[in-house]
């Protein structure tokens, strides 16, 4: 406690800091609304103001949050009888403590670096030039050591960096379901790649145009995945993205390709995947630090559900087929339901992680989190890092990059200093399975997503997942939902089940 | 000064000060873009939260003002050299004595009482129920007479009431203004209704497709009055506005009547003066509460200068009737320039302010002003107001409303507290002429205002008027500008030149 003259004040009820909380969920609402206008209606003119007000607010919410009177509120604060106050006052006191542990020298210092780091990615991107960016990657890096000595960790400096995106998830974790993922999947990949073509692939280049794509990706998240214009809008924007701004305000993106359909259909899915999730979240938890997405990997989770599990599935392509058709009659010619979902499941081992399938996704990540970790603990050199991204690629997927830009420069991730964060989208993946699995094992909800009908299915996720919003974390709501920890187990069987039959390997 | 902690710290220079009003400027931006969202894109579901969202921001910004820390660095603050630092310092201070001067509890229960208000104003007039209406407007014009003794004054309550939508400006100023205007135009009104018609009316109602509609009014917005979808966007709204988040970025809305087109030109070429108005401020006042009108009253001067002046000229009929004719080949069928300027200028006494012409438009105004203040003096009762409202729409307009929705119910304002507002509109009308005529002194001004080119009269209103922003107040902007004060001397001689003219009355 201050000296301040509030500290006469009342910290005996938690009033006043849910109001200083609500001010503060109001502040971040409206930073993300300036930022999806940013990316979608903004006139390009506005750039320049519209970042130092984005600064602006955020600054502002980070001075409310660390003000000595927010340590009086949340050091004074009884014990709540209430199990949502209390998982508020846990989280929002972790939040704090992180915020706190941060000299105000080293967040400048960083945002700087961060801010010059990205310029000068986009710049080594276009071309092709690693070296350019090298000394901005180590800058990062080094950064991420000092943040990790900052926040402090038991095992392992990753740890502090994962906690951000995954809270709780442990580095010596990851490494050992990744191994596992790998040890088990690569041999199937390298089955695929020696198999024949189990479809035509040409009708995903075939036209389909731009307005019945669209009508067709919404048709699709409405009935199947339950997004409704009362609480959502769809718009496009160069990269596509999810965010809200309430539980009913949320707010997808994608983009969109006459000649590659899947990029504005599985987009719609994937964002609508991620828009639901925080649509399920509690209304208790209105404008509080709790509603919001449990970690990215349990937000990713949700996403990749909709776009993979449910939208790449046979039951999909047979019940939609005959809309699919009616909306796209010149790709539909001559297609069927079967050979439609063959083409959608088409694995390739390839440059790009955004544009991988359910196979090579995977490989990706791993390949991105060893090379992290080895740069964060020393062992590798930055300057050593185009040779060892190259080299990964041949050994996992048997493709070696043509340049950097469609190799290590292709993300946009470390020159914003989000080391720590790849992880994620996997864990996404082998989670959603594992909760699908686990909905299925009601009858009635197989039943349903056998035909593809997903709502006793949504019912189930927004009670086991979605309602908790932060207020469980992410080790917690796997526990009680699927009834064992996150692992590989799931994923594997569930690639194993569709792929050898896809590709005839059984 | 108060004693708390911060005082030991400097009040030496306006650093400090200067970053607590671009937060504040910032809050404003953020409530602004949560406003425009609202009445463009925002699902419907997501109003309920959105106003608590937009009242927190608001709150927020009004405890960043109101704080000890803010009069510490008003009244510490060294008398700057610099003249925007010294007119920023003063039009602050005024704002913060008039924040300062309400009590918390005032500002709750007015605006609980408003918020009640308008919605019993929008049943009212749904149901044409004045009687459940008026406990309402008593109530409004009680807070507004203690709003008045909050704040002082020296003449009349009406004065601390009009000063904060036109600074400076006095009811008595108003009185003699008006009564000028009215006995000057009535007559002229007279002689126009007794008049035949004008022209033929019928091609106002033809159908003009909505896409076309909206790609002329655009192309004009641009080409004649400067308007660039570099710093703007056009939206549709239920009521056309204007915001802006920066000078950059610009955010008009309008609304399309497929068969009455005029709606959505002169609309739009409205909002798109209002644009060009915050366009135009300097940048050295960006995210400043220098950044915005001198007043309501100067920002209408610039609207209707686009919409009725330049938008309703002969002249600018003449450049653009090939365009039009070329956008509306239907309207356009039988139609020349001449009549279609003489259309979009008829003279028609009626009912609602919102679609009245340039001479009964002001009459509208006039009415509404006597009527508040003699409310607000308390010669006249609420219960007597639709009676009264009535005889003098008789007595100016010759017309009497049919319901009171159509008459005293018909404006939001009253409901919304905003009282003291209307003379703004009819200021506007009168500095508009005003303004323009001092720019036409200039023979080349004069030259391209002949052929429709505006491109070097927006440069004098950019230097006269514009970039000042709040900086200068509207009575030293209208007296540098035009050499004079305020009067209706212009908009007098005006109305005579044009509508003799149009209903051959000379």
């Amino acid at each position: 406690m201050t000296t301040a003259p509030q500290s006469a004040e009342s910290t005996g009820d938690l009033s006043e800091l849910k109001r200083l909380l609500h001010q503060m969920s109001d502040l971040s609402a409206a930073e993300a609304l300036m930022s999806w206008d940013q990316e979608t209606f903004m006139p390009p003119a506005a750039a320049r103001v519209r970042g130092l007000q984005m600064a602006s607010l955020a600054g502002l919410a980070h001075e409310l949050f660390t003000a000595p009177r927010m340590s009086e509120l949340l050091n004074g604060a009884p014990t709540p009888d209430d199990q949502t106050d209390a998982a508020l006052l846990r989280v929002v006191r972790r939040d704090h403590a992180k915020a706190t542990r941060l000299p105000g020298e080293f967040v400048e210092e960083r945002s700087r670096a961060q801010n010059e780091a990205h310029h000068a990615w986009i710049a080594a991107r276009q071309n092709n030039d690693f070296a350019s960016f090298a000394p901005h990657l180590e800058k990062m890096f080094e950064l991420a050591r000092r943040y990790a000595d900052h926040q402090g960790y038991d095992d392992h400096p990753y740890d502090a960096l994962l906690d951000d995106y995954e809270p709780g998830m442990k580095a010596a974790q990851v490494k050992v379901i990744f191994a596992d993922l790998r040890d088990r999947t690569l041999p199937l990949l390298r089955r695929i790649a020696a198999a024949p073509d189990a479809a035509d692939y040409s009708m995903l280049t075939r036209p389909f145009p731009l307005d019945a794509q669209r009508a067709f990706a919404v048709r699709v998240a409405q009935q199947a995945f339950g997004l409704s214009p009362d609480f959502s809008r769809l718009d496009e924007s160069a990269h596509p993205f999810q965010t809200s701004f309430s539980r009913d305000d949320l707010r997808i993106t994608t983009r969109f390709d006459e000649t590659y359909f899947p990029m504005s259909l599985f987009g719609t899915w994937h964002e609508t995947g991620h828009a639901m999730y925080e649509h399920g979240i509690s209304a208790a938890l209105e404008r509080t630090p709790l509603s919001g997405g449990a970690s990215l990997g349990v937000h990713e989770s949700q996403s990749r559900m909709f776009e993979n599990l449910l939208g790449r599935s046979r039951a999909f392509w047979q019940r939609y087929f005959p809309a699919f058709a009616e909306a796209a009659p010149e790709v539909a010619a001559g297609v069927s339901a079967e050979s439609l979902y063959r083409a959608v499941n088409r694995v390739r081992p390839d440059l790009i992680r955004v544009e991988a399938d359910e196979v090579t996704y995977n490989f990706h990540i791993m390949l991105r989190f060893e090379l992290e970790l080895s740069l964060l603990e020393g062992t590798l050199k930055v300057a050593e890092l185009p040779e060892a991204w190259n080299a990964r690629m041949q050994e996992f997927l048997g493709v070696t990059p043509p340049s950097d830009a469609q190799g290590v420069l292709q993300d946009i991730h470390w020159s914003a200093g989000l080391i720590g964060y790849f992880p994620t989208y996997t864990i996404g993946n082998l989670l959603s399975v594992q909760l699908l699995d686990a909905a299925k094992a009601q009858p009635e909800i197989a039943a349903e997503v056998e035909r593809a009908e997903y709502g006793k299915l949504r019912e189930w996720l927004t009670q086991h997942v979605h309602q908790y919003g932060r207020s469980k974390t992410p080790a917690e709501i796997t526990l009680a939902a699927t009834g064992r920890p996150l692992s590989a187990d799931a994923y594997v069987k569930y690639l194993f089940g569709k792929y050898e039959d896809l590709y005839g390997l059984r």
